[in-house]
């Protein structure tokens, strides 16, 4: 198994940034290659010292590395890509690794 | 469903850091109530861009935030705070937050 984490910093304009995700990118991003799960924070990124600068986080589950690599050089990959740069105000942070259940 | 994020940065000594998070963490941070799932990054934490400042990433499902909060406040939770100040040498960011599935 392994993680794709996008991590979206609080945008411009959070509502506009939430209608555009839920109603146009989820669309797109369920459209990539590979993707085996696809889970979307609810509500506030938050740490145990309180708040962060993070507005919402996705995490998505492909079979491993190499996998998430063939995504993002898939043409689905790239509409993603291309899609995040018209509504991630903030920034994103963007993570991936093979995991394993302990 | 809540997800528990902790990203370690890289630490002073790499492999003293997994010894100790294998041998030793994995069985503390198991003991807190409320984990339902706990998986580990394996090899190497990277972006699309190449590196990352990340050298491990524990991803752990709790029910909602609620029980994460619970967690770090119980016993359990704070023994395995304690331990991660002794081997986090890099230092950690963690985030949490309720999720769903799209």
């Amino acid at each position: 198994m392994a993680r794709l984490v996008v991590m979206y910093k609080t945008p411009q304009d959070a509502a506009a940034f939430d209608k555009h995700y839920f109603e146009k990118h989820v669309a797109i991003a369920k459209k990539i290659p590979g993707v085996r799960k696809y889970e979307v924070s609810q509500g506030a990124v938050t740490s145990p010292m309180g708040g962060t600068n993070y507005h919402l986080v996705a995490i998505l589950e492909f079979d491993n590395v190499a996998a998430i690599q063939n995504a993002f050089a898939s043409a689905e990959g790239q509409a993603a890509v291309a899609d995040v740069q018209t509504f991630a105000t903030g920034g994103v942070d963007i993570f991936m690794f093979d995991s394993r259940q302990v």
